[in-house]
């Protein structure tokens, strides 16, 4: 019949468009996982980097403009020599790789090393006696790892003594008597979206609906829950879009269609494909990234560039990396893959008796949930745990210098350990810098029939720690802002791409997100966070 | 009797020490009325002027910033010299002149024009149909002052044709048939506190108090409802203060002793002296001006100086002193006697069609009550209109460069009349800027799973206007923010200096109001605005 011959060739041009596919994209992706031990995927050259919004002058790098800025920041330090001063400093580079050294000599692991997936590798923080006692000076506490491992389907709970390095616990999780999973890898995110493009099936149905698979952009979503028959398994869904035309493939979701995949063994489990005839939406005016040419990009951004002016610079200053002093305040900051950054030992001195008060032990991003509590199928799984289960510190990518951050910003970098167990470094994860918005703290002026001629200001200077995650289409700005009044004031701003599929016409939640996202995105975010 | 005697030589001496406050007292404020035209009595300069707070650099007149720092706003309109451009330019100084010229030669104002008080002088606008089909270059609609007068202990309404001058509506209020009064003028609360001063009764209780009257500062203050005896009389209650040993007499009131006074013949019409027992806090540690010293000065506040950069300038322009255009945004902007500003045809064009979109007509704030609901005698008629009574313009003192506004502002002068109808210039009243606090309006990174290395960041640039009024203790700093998505956001900020009685020892308001009110006020802003 010709309409199975059809059909046969159909399938035959579909798996060799899939063979292609997966060619072009390990030639993007496994790049990613080669043995350049500090590469930071985020820059990968390989990877095609879109030239950025310019918004004032020309965002330099922080040591770039040093020279020229006068920055009392010209260098950050050498994460390749980096050593702690702190009991409470993050992982070196070093002691990531004795930590890795030591878990690929540990029974059962060194039975296969290249088995053990790193889920997270951190600094085991001493208890809070040993850190409250400790002195500048005084020699460190033991340094320690702790570890969250996955071999051979099961998860293992390991603490690494460093000096010497050795294991010093292990507890290996019985999966019949535990739920949960630890924090998605990078490359579990990569690999689950390549177990739906392999799958033909999935491949069968985007072609269906006039998708070419070149065209695809999966990404792995979240689980929810679907009963029984899907628990004690490491599932997750994954969702898909056409990136044809536009770099905003958010706009453009193969609605309807969720695919679960199981991330141990990395195959297909099941497809739900409830949206057969929905449209996709079109690609016209969606793109967001602002053209090359300065005359192609949009009216409204017409303002010359700004920035804040400290002729003296900054009035913070940051010790060994991470402790942070400014106007009386004194805190330890470090990033963290999954929190974004954890704040220490946060004090404040009294300006009157000079007397040093102990503010918050610690302070960090819990969780963040997302619950879209839409009925439908494709929709009422959603409920994303976007610290928890992405890590708000692995999604955050590099802050742009004068756009994500003023002038006279320190920058952080992040040393985190990749999923076989090496270190990379997450460059410009986080910045300090004093703000000024040109508002007033306080003010009196006193009232001519006084004859006092009073003219008092306090201009409004605080102090801000910034991290921007971006979490699939939503970016979150975690700002942890001191003012001079001892207050501290948390503030986790909002910006997204919609994906809200509407009615699929240009309609106002798209409308917001394509070139004028820049405002009225911004202006849902009450909304949405 | 050795009482008697004694009871003599105190008012004796009561009566010289008031004769010799009057004599120093009139030399301060008399001066206020002299015949310099362009006085503004903010900066008579007989007045003792303290050095104000300089947070950042050397706060200097805009015009003497210009040239070093490239300001595109080298000077303001001379307004000796200005004429109006607009339909809703405010009146200018001649044409203040031409309008109180008018009033004097009117009957029955002609037979006695020094009886004259002015209350209000302003443009009487053009109907907005005839504003909203003016176009620059058209000729401007007759020019009109609307009056508010009292005389002879009458109110008067009247409208004043400026080409050719003439009155061309004139009507009288019948008090019997009518409530309320003028707004109070500049000399009203003057001659108001001079009132309580000389009179026998009320310095004897002063003294009685321990309170030289030479350290004695008195301020009008809200009127209240006491029933019928009060009604259809200009009354004014009156408050007054120790100001020995501080500028912060707010923080020494004299408490439970009310003065009313006739605002006409400004006579005490009665004393309520309810708290004769009530001690006066103490003056130390109450002051707030910064010492002349940087070294005495307290430690909170050393941060080093902080503007906001803008290497080409401002983007904002101001046509004929008040079209100011930014972004998109396009605005009429004067400063009002009674609203402080007033913003009129607010209009935005669409970036993407051109279309120029009204938004607001006008847009001003109408009033600002303050009851403070506290039950007893000394407090409770406090239901202040902060600008409906003082004046929000009438109250706004000049902007310190640096301090009140950022670098690059710009600053308009208001020009309002006097009791006597007479112009005067109130310099720096009402700054515009663009505000930039190193925030984000919008970002998207693209996760590392896509490949596509998206970087883009929209900062968060507004423009600010600004008036700060200072009435009494409170100073409301109002600003009118626009944004490029479309929004404005009004912001009406507060700080003040505390009043609250409290239990008269340092406990928490007090400390509020001492060197670190910079901070702690700031705190309260929201409990109490």
């Amino acid at each position: 019949m010709e309409a199975t011959t059809s059909h046969l060739r159909f399938a035959f041009l579909a798996v060799g468009a899939l063979l292609l596919l997966l060619l072009i994209r390990s030639s993007l992706h496994l790049s990613s996982t080669d043995d350049q031990d500090l590469l930071d995927r985020t820059t990968n050259p390989k990877i095609s980097v879109r030239r950025s919004s310019h918004h004032i002058a020309q965002p330099r790098s922080q040591t770039a403009t040093a020279a020229a800025a006068g920055n009392p920041f010209p260098t950050k330090p050498d994460q390749l020599r980096r050593t702690p001063h702190h009991p409470l400093d993050p992982l070196t580079i070093d002691e990531i790789n004795t930590a890795r050294a030591a878990l690929h000599s540990h029974p059962p692991f060194s039975s296969s090393p290249a088995s053990v997936t790193v889920h997270s590798l951190v600094l085991e923080e001493p208890d809070k006696g040993v850190v409250m006692a400790w002195r500048l000076g005084d020699p460190l506490p033991q340094r320690v790892a702790s570890v969250i491992a996955r071999f051979r389907g099961r998860t293992h709970l390991l603490t690494v003594e460093l000096e010497p390095a050795r294991v010093a616990s292990h507890a290996e999780l019985d999966p019949e008597a535990t739920t949960g999973y630890p924090t998605l890898t990078s490359e579990d995110m990569t690999s689950t979206t390549w177990a739906a493009l392999s799958d033909p099936a999935f491949n069968r149905t985007v072609l269906a609906r006039g998708v070419r698979l070149s065209d695809v952009t999966c990404l792995p979503i979240s689980t929810g829950w679907f009963g029984a028959t899907e628990e004690r398994r490491r599932l997750i869904k994954v969702q898909c879009y056409s990136a044809e035309g536009t770099s905003n493939f958010y706009m453009r979701p193969i609605e309807g269609l969720t695919v679960l995949v199981d991330m141990d063994t990395l195959r297909v489990v099941s497809i739900s494909d409830r949206g057969p005839d929905i449209p996709i939406p079109r690609a016209a005016g969606t793109d967001y990234v602002y053209p090359a040419s300065d005359a192609d990009r949009p009216r409204t951004a017409t303002v010359n560039p700004i920035s804040i002016e400290q002729p003296k610079g900054p009035s913070f200053t940051v010790q060994d990396g991470h402790v942070v002093r400014w106007a009386g305040w004194e805190f330890h900051l470090k990033p963290d893959p999954r929190a974004g950054v954890v704040l220490s030992r946060v004090a404040v001195t009294d300006p009157d008796t000079g007397e040093r008060r102990s503010v918050m032990y610690k302070g960090m991003t819990s969780e963040l949930f997302v619950p879209y509590m839409d009925p439908t199928e494709a929709w009422y799984f959603k409920t994303y745990l976007d610290a928890g289960e992405y890590g708000f510190g692995l999604q955050a990518m590099p802050l742009v210098p004068l756009n994500d951050c003023p002038r006279n910003a320190y920058y952080m970098d992040g040393v985190f350990a990749a999923a076989d167990g090496r270190p990379y470094v997450r460059e410009n994860m986080v910045c300090v810098f004093e703000s000024y918005a040109g508002d007033i703290a306080w003010r009196h002026a006193e009232s001519p029939i006084t004859g006092m001629g009073v003219r008092e200001v306090r201009p409004k200077v605080t102090l801000v720690v910034r991290m921007a995650a971006s979490v699939g289409n939503y970016d979150y700005i975690v700002d942890w802002e001191f003012q001079m009044d001892g207050l501290i004031r948390v503030k986790v701003a909002f910006t997204s791409l919609s994906v809200f599929p509407c009615s699929y016409t240009v309609i106002t939640t798209i409308v917001c997100a394509n070139k004028k996202a820049a405002m009225c995105v911004h202006g849902r975010a009450l909304l949405l966070a």
